[in-house]
């Protein structure tokens, strides 16, 4: 820490993730010595308001990075692989967003209610877990430590904001194309038209795979955020024309019987879950509700009607917030807590 | 048969359903000697275009039920449950649309493709599956015939159109105002603004159920259609901002192996089907795609990589015409076929 605070650096801070991180740390309050906003060459010289004052964009360089004792990064794969070992190695802990670093063994994938303790040991790399996959195992969490968890079968409902801005921007241009009785401009961002539409794939498909990218993140991540490789899971990803906030029906069997009643009480206890569940009076999680607020929001619980051993669950959270910028701020805050940063000096 | 045709009563024909009747049967070129378009009173008078000629909607009553042959009708259950009898009684076939006769004991309920041998012997009504199941089962058939089906999770994203005329319009006018800055109009179709948002409830929620009616529907009437009680389903039905065309994820353990190679192959053989499934190239069933066409469309044809013996579908169809209209008209021509039309003077 130096003087009354961090060095922070926030790579990525023109994105979707970075704007929201940047809110995050002034929202929450975290000490701050300086906060340091980086970015691509095409981002640099940007100014970005934050609070009373005005930061400008820095371009990632090796000397931009340098006296930093955290770097929160959200700019993209390819981006991660090359800055994050740098950053390390000037001497920043990086809470990186990207999918790049998340299944290395020596990098711990942590969500802040999940398992905090991942983060001790760390190597410098701390990984920031998939949106889909972390707004689940929040809500998985507690029934996994009640009842175990023995097999998953997920269908998500994911906003575009999950893209990017330009998805967005698409999103609206074309449901007001489509509303307004004039032809819908050419999908660029999707390989269809989202607006009225669902596409079936959530992320891309690597040659050969009949999973999509995300689909494998959430079995895979969720397997290691558990730490548990014996969960079995089946994921369908799906892209839904809502601009922010993901939904996802889980059907989770457990190993022990879990009454609904008992993981209604569970998950109402459980931090950073919000139970919304009297569907009767028409109350359930909406990403609408969700878009804007931190926590995880878990309803429709009820008993499988084929599956003695299995609940239902809809769970709902903003993907920008607790999805991606909520749980990296998180990360720093506990970091911070626990002495766990670099470069402390 | 009269003439050279049968005299057909379309009972709600003002409705989306109705007026996709009205088109299918001119379409498929059903042999009619008399049409005549049934509705409540409000409707009665009003001018239906149909090719080239001009047809007056009847109030329905005790004389204009009278010397028809057979009566499609989609308007709602309690319409049903008064005017079915009635219009049994006066000599006609009634293939009922609404829900309210399809789990009695005494009624087939019939997919063309599925199960039309229990079209024999009805005793005057035949129901028409709720849409949800309808297309489910189409893809299912070959499948169940092949290997036998243990057990389902199924999770929906369901059209307005589902929900009738005035849904589209609310959809509609939410999305115009949502993309053009001005306040949303106070949802009266649903509980909760449907444009940009998902909602977890497709369907009502009958006292103290924690299942709506719709997924209730998914559950039995899949087991009846298939005529196996044994199979145990978990259903999830989610309404989204989508004009027409309902999109299912589709988890299917099968009682013997079954390869998704098999299963692609099947379904490629199967009537009523359309494979779609080459996911890398973009190729996957889409609800704007969908729309307007008879077929169930299947892709994302998977092994469930949690379930060795499981299989993970996408099915896409129009709920208005093989989830509604077409089945209705298909069961017509079996019936018409089969010589098991009543009052066949």
């Amino acid at each position: 820490m130096a003087g009354d605070g961090y060095r922070v650096g926030v790579l990525g801070a023109t994105g979707l993730v970075g704007s929201t991180i940047l809110e995050l740390l002034a929202e929450r309050d975290f000490p701050l010595a300086e906060l340091r906003p980086l970015a691509s060459e095409r981002s640099a010289g940007k100014q970005i308001e934050w609070g009373s004052k005005s930061l400008t964009v820095q371009e990632v360089s090796e000397d931009s990075i340098q006296g930093l004792d955290l770097v929160l990064s959200s700019a993209g794969g390819s981006v991660s692989a090359e800055w994050t070992p740098k950053i390390v190695a000037a001497g920043a802990t990086v809470v990186d967003n990207t999918s790049y670093w998340r299944m290395h063994d020596d990098v711990p994938l942590v969500v802040s209610e999940v398992n905090p303790d991942a983060l001790e040991g760390h190597e410098g790399i701390v990984a920031n877990p998939n949106c889909s996959t972390m707004q689940m195992v929040v809500a998985l969490k507690p029934l996994y430590d009640a009842a175990g968890i023995e097999r998953l079968v997920i269908s998500t409902y994911q906003a575009v904001s999950g893209t990017g801005k330009a998805a967005i921007d698409a999103l609206r241009a074309e449901a007001r194309a489509a509303v307004g009785g004039s032809d819908v401009p050419k999908p660029e961002i999707y390989p269809h038209q989202i607006a009225f539409n669902v596409l079936a794939q959530a992320g891309s498909f690597a040659d050969g795979d009949d999973h999509t990218d995300e689909e494998r993140k959430l079995i895979n991540e969720t397997r290691k955020i558990l730490g548990d490789p014996e969960i079995r899971v089946s994921a369908t990803c799906v892209r839904v024309p809502v601009v922010t906030g993901h939904s996802e029906a889980v059907n989770v069997e457990t190993r022990e019987p879990l009454e609904p009643e008992q993981a209604r009480e569970l998950l109402a206890a459980a931090p950073g879950v919000t139970v919304v569940d009297d569907p009767g009076a028409g109350r359930y999680p909406m990403a609408l509700e969700a878009a804007g607020k931190d926590d995880v929001f878990v309803g429709r619980i009820r008993r499988d009607a084929g599956n003695e051993r299995a609940l239902d669950l809809w769970v709902v959270s903003d993907n920008l917030r607790k999805g991606a910028a909520t749980n990296a701020v998180q990360l720093a805050e506990l970091l911070a807590g626990r002495g766990l940063l670099g470069n402390q000096g």
